[in-house]
């Protein structure tokens, strides 16, 4: 904030060095606070009705040993809260942020500068410590992939100045291979290898800058890794381009010294028709398929789970069974349209059920939950983008709250553990455990003992188990 | 044909023996035929207007060098065929079959037996050279699993018989691990290690009698392999147990010396909320981190492709593309319903893309396109089962003919073929493939090349490919 | 539950009279309680952890000025809490029911009376003032259609008696025309004349004693009145005999002097492939073309708004907003499933809204909450039948105390009445609404104003309406 | 096409009057063909391998006594042929036509000029009669409604000139009331009764020029007439407003002495996730509560139809059996994604189905088959448009040639015919018809005969319907 607070202070108009470019420092100031009026949201407890506090999220309150804040790893996505313009497949943009509104004076890049700046008091004023970003969103292509380069370079000094001042890091980053009419048959999986080269230029950069900005992870979305029809698609071919390039990011990420995660972001559709992520189960089968499941985990959506006909948790568990959970993109979808709205996820019972698994699994750091959510295209209020950071925030730390009773009591885990009971308990299920039993000898315990049927299975207890957990979605 | 006209010729009656159980040749004897007045089905050709003749299917017509029968191995389903009794989920029983009026009488053994003859009826009829089955479909349960084995044996000396006068094969067995009460919380999967001892002991059994009945392969379908909610699942301790069950199936196989393939079915779905073999990458990922993928290849069904949010021949494609496609379920679902409607696939356009796919894997042998396809509820004539049958062998055969039309005249492969050609023909494109290149000489590469958009990216041309694909769809 | 008590007392076997039948009070009898140990459910309080106690539910308390019971109504659904056993499409019942253990020996006529008892011991333990049925359900059909009717006379007769010892009402009644073959191909939709003729006289019956048992309405649900093809369908025709069919029932309702509201109950889909009644503004469309919607109102069912591609909430607006608000099933199905799973909606959030809407139109009454909603096929134990009836109860009471609050502080009504502020309060609003102006009118203030979105529209503020929600979903 | 060769000829430069507008006929004028080299498309026959050429589509071929362009009415969209520029919504344009490449320099409407010439060309090359149009699409917006509108005014006026000279003729016209920023919240239903009056004031100017265009008809597409959340929404008044708006259209039609067709176009969602328009029956129902019915007609999309869960074939039966069958937009969806991507329809199967039903409705005239179908974003070539609209209309050819023999041989409709003949041939049938009967006649008749399930009900017959309908498929 001491930074930003400075920022405000200085003059409106930046100070243009002879070269044409701003003093680090000055580039990208605005006119006072990018969010005037707006304060540094408070925790105020769950009967405030102020729509600009915390109800649930208290950063420093300690869950389970831990605070919030490190349980929780909150991280704001710059595409979205900065660039989401409120167009749409049939509308064009709604959103009207005063700092772009001289864009044609001040030059894109100044813009740039200024959307980097608003978003750092954004991640100041909702406290939240972690951001994502494609290379894209935080800085304007130039006429050549050289100037695309130093533009980004530009945009990611000044950020680092101000991660610096602010403590705020990167949770991941990641390259944007997907709206450029380049990209239109394919990044790594295009028909045309020079694309391929672009494509893998333009990750190393970002993979470069993302450890400037001791990016946590780096995370891969194949957008355009897919196809529109199988009647010019060689399926094959492409996957298996698609693990050349994956095998060369996680060569130069060692190269490179990177420490962060590599990660796949799963999603079925949308753009394409069929997107070879499909859900977790299916970019597990392609890591292991191509040996690249020790370098690779997943950054699992909620609303890519629901549009793959999967719940959300039921993502995360699948992730966790394989031991690739890595990272949440925190969104719901609307639950009747068939594309990515990206919405907040508001819903209490189910941040509950997601921290209930991840309390399970150990939490989700080294990864975290990226708000990978955008204002509806009818929210074009500043204030809005608050209401939604603080509406989504709250919703997890209710889950988080919880899911932490949900864990301490122990009801719902008794009840499931007594469930599977036979599996340690009993002499055959450890026996079938250990593997010393085959098919014979089962054979033979089976015509000998009464059908399990006759002696009697205890209920699955579905209904009991909601009423357990209605007493925890509070 | 000749066995069963001889019991055409046969009193009406059974002879029963002094043991309660009647000669075997004598068992399920009928009144002359089940099918009475319905021939054996002939190809006249695509003119015809006789609905019980082929259209397209003429059996030792030869395509790209196999006679047709070659390439399609049909194979009927003796639970759909012989025992979907047309209720569904609001609806009782619809099918009066006349075999089966006198059942109280006779003993539901000896309505088995019936079955059994009215069946490989059917297969002569209809000039199918393959069957499947479940183990409780084919025989009722006993008592006990003894006496249900018993049963079993019984039945399935009948059909080996039938098999021995006919030439017919069973295409794969299963056991119905799914239907009776005792697997209400799963088989492999259930939280009771006496009920996995009890389907290890069932699966043998089926395993040794495909065997007998020179079975090409063996499935596994698991209906109840999954869970209603994730409140009271374990899911990576069930998912666990499944590859211990299945571990103990290959060996076990190994040991029985039987040489057919083993399969998994997947299924989004239904009856459970989500089914582990959830589509074929699901079961792929599922086979490689178990350690199963050389034991297991994958039995796709078309139904169960579109309840996934994959077409069909997505569903071909990728098993082909991991080397695990087996066989496939030739049916169809409803594009507007949400259940397995397990229709006849009769759409010439759906059958030519799918053997487009088949042909450029060398065809599906030895698996077989298997009809897990049931007359709707309504169509209650015996006759109906025929229609069914030649109408979706004809729209199989059909598309055999077009695709094989498509892949002689090599237009769409050719267009195909030309979209990818950087990847063999330029200079780039097979260092790459190679693996000669990483990121930084890629980089490189891009930053000195011009960009793959302004030197222009060839049209994807996929309404010219529709159009091409028309040509052949007749 | 005095008479359930003074049953219970009774010797377990039943007296049977000289004519075969058993004197009314004795018929059912049973064995003490049929929920043995179960005691009648009490409201204790938010915090309980008793799971057979209520923990929002408090039928005498006041919300917004009357007793709880009187805005929830809350029915049992007859068919799923007595009938449903467990099967489903790929599996055998599951339910052993100790009151149907010996069926074989007692007769179906005698289980239909401890049906009947068992069902209002549940009634009056759970505190559900209501009850619906099918025809069939309660009664086993005959060897004729008189012997059917005599049979259900017979409960019938019996659920008088226990009623008149209970208090208990009917919600509504309704007709199974969908579960025996002869409606295979539709009921009053069917292609034969004769079919229609069946079915007009068994709702004539059903009507008749859902009048006798004080039933508040009358339901059509049209399970088979919908197509499996078009191939073979007369849409027209279909749709205008279910127009005089209901005419039919319209007038003989009248002459029956039954004041009970006639209901349709809208479906998309299942069991057939499309339903006539798809949903709310579909029946509409059908009742105003045939003049019926004086007649008829509408039967919202939550899990059938999902399966149209609704939110329930959108339903019950769009019934309202015509008029045509009847009554409410109130289940909900699984958010990844494209089938009627008819769970027990236990989501807070969700029944919050409905009784926000509900509010907002006076309640439900005549109307009431049928729980047409079953256990899992895995929940076999009898105490699942309350912990499912109490968990939906305890989430539509939670709902119901979250709304009222909602409405009492009244910030989101305040917020939405704010945002059509223009309508009533503008000049040119209350022109428009009043039919004063016309297009050219409009023109030419169009063109005299500056555009509306220069001189701004203010937000939609859905993240901050969704704020003010989670404020009251406790 | 004499017109756009007397074109070519000019100068490529356009000859600006000294108002700075150009002389009508010189406007939009460009360097020869707009798509030069490819010529006028014939019709070679089944056999061709041109994909410049018609295989189906004979326009001058009689069928069924009618010539096939009478049948056909083709109708391009201007908006996707000539305005879809390849972008989605995680993608920028892909599209470059050379028309637009100096748009900066010879402004914006002088482009809109030489879109509608190229438009021609293409209506002229592909034989189509019929256009579409947004007014939006057509000529740009100016800094105010009354600049909008001349300039609006400018573009028809060549138009008028273009039609004058080629024949060729507005199918229908529509505003575009969805894409400006202004119409965020709705347009007819929007929360701000300025922008109701705005959106009036469009409307207006719209259906003038339709008028002016020889328009067959005038849609209304509601794409933002929904809502993004019931939270925020009035439901019934935004319904309300709408109905007011369309009354209001309907007065003006017959001021302007309009004589075109009044058409509302259902779809169920995108962009908004719910639109008031939901399907057939939805706009049938709203219709009718508001007494417009008289005055709009349907204009059904293949597409929409799928997005609401039904077959387009059943949108089509729908609007017919209540009288409101309009029009139809030809294209379809991908069968596995949630959105609207607006393709060709190429399904031969599909175009018999939806020709057997429009020929049992006398055809679609006075509305016709309007291509609201686009290219995919890959899809970059010119050439592409004419792929895409050839194999388009012969997919409609094609249909039409099968559902005419289809028809003629009456084979299914001999079918179908027969299996309601109860109807129309039995007494009671039609003593039901004949509104003679009520519950209680038809009470004593179904205690009197025995049950039609006993004395049997013929079978649906849905297989041999499919073998019959795919004699046809051709």
């Amino acid at each position: 904030m001491a930074l930003v607070a400075a920022v405000a202070a200085a003059p409106p108009h930046t100070c243009t060095a002879a070269d044409g470019t701003a003093a680090p420092s000055q580039r990208g100031a605005w006119q006072g606070e990018f969010f005037a009026g707006i304060p540094r949201i408070q925790f105020e407890g769950p009967d405030s009705t102020n729509p600009l506090a915390f109800r649930y999220y208290n950063a420093s309150e300690e869950i389970l040993g831990k605070p919030m804040r490190e349980w929780l790893r909150f991280s704001l996505a710059f595409w979205h809260t900065m660039r989401a313009d409120g167009s749409d497949m049939f509308g064009s943009p709604t959103q009207r942020r005063p700092w772009e509104a001289d864009a044609a004076e001040v030059g894109e890049l100044e813009v740039a500068f200024r959307r980097m700046r608003a978003f750092f008091e954004l991640l100041d004023k909702l406290g939240v410590d972690y951001w994502c970003f494609h290379d894209r969103d935080i800085a304007p292509e130039g006429a050549s992939l050289a100037e695309t380069n130093a533009r980004l370079e530009q945009v990611v000094a000044l950020a680092q100045e101000l991660q610096a001042a602010s403590g705020k890091r990167v949770l991941w980053g990641t390259a944007q291979l997907f709206k450029h009419p380049r990209y239109l048959h394919g990044a790594a999986t295009s028909p045309n290898a020079t694309v391929f080269a672009y494509a893998a230029a333009q990750v190393k950069k970002a993979m470069e800058v993302t450890k400037k900005l001791n990016g946590q992870g780096y995370v891969f979305w194949g957008g355009r890794e897919g196809y529109s029809t199988l009647l010019n698609t060689d399926l094959a071919l492409e996957q298996a381009n698609l693990a050349r390039f994956l095998r060369m990011a996680a060569a130069y990420k060692r190269r490179l010294k990177f420490r962060g995660q590599l990660l796949l972001e799963p999603k079925p559709q949308e753009p394409t028709k069929h997107q070879y992520d499909f859900d977790a189960a299916t970019a597990i089968a392609f890591l292991l398929k191509n040996g690249l499941d020790k370098d690779f985990k997943l950054n699992i959506e909620c609303n890519h789970a629901t549009l793959a006909g999967h719940s959300c948790q039921h993502e995360l568990e699948t992730a966790a069974a394989y031991g690739a959970l890595g990272s949440l993109d925190a969104n719901t979808g609307d639950p009747q349209t068939g594309w990515d709205t990206d919405q907040f996820m508001t819903d209490e019972r189910e941040t509950t059920l997601l921290w209930w698994t991840l309390l399970h699994h150990g939490g989700i750091a080294p990864g975290g939950l990226n708000f990978d959510a955008k204002l509806r295209r009818e929210s074009t209020d500043l204030k809005d983008i608050f209401y939604a950071h603080i509406s989504g925030m709250d919703a997890m730390a209710r889950g988080l709250r919880n899911a932490a009773r949900l864990v301490q009591d122990g009801v719902l885990d008794g009840m499931r553990r007594q469930r599977y009971s036979s599996w340690s308990n009993s002499q055959l299920g450890r026996a079938i455990t250990a593997g010393k039993l085959g098919f014979e000898e089962l054979e033979k315990l089976a015509l000998a003992e009464p059908d399990p049927w006759d002696t009697g299975l205890p209920s699955g207890s579905a209904e009991l188990s909601e009423i357990v957990l209605s007493r925890y979605v509070r």
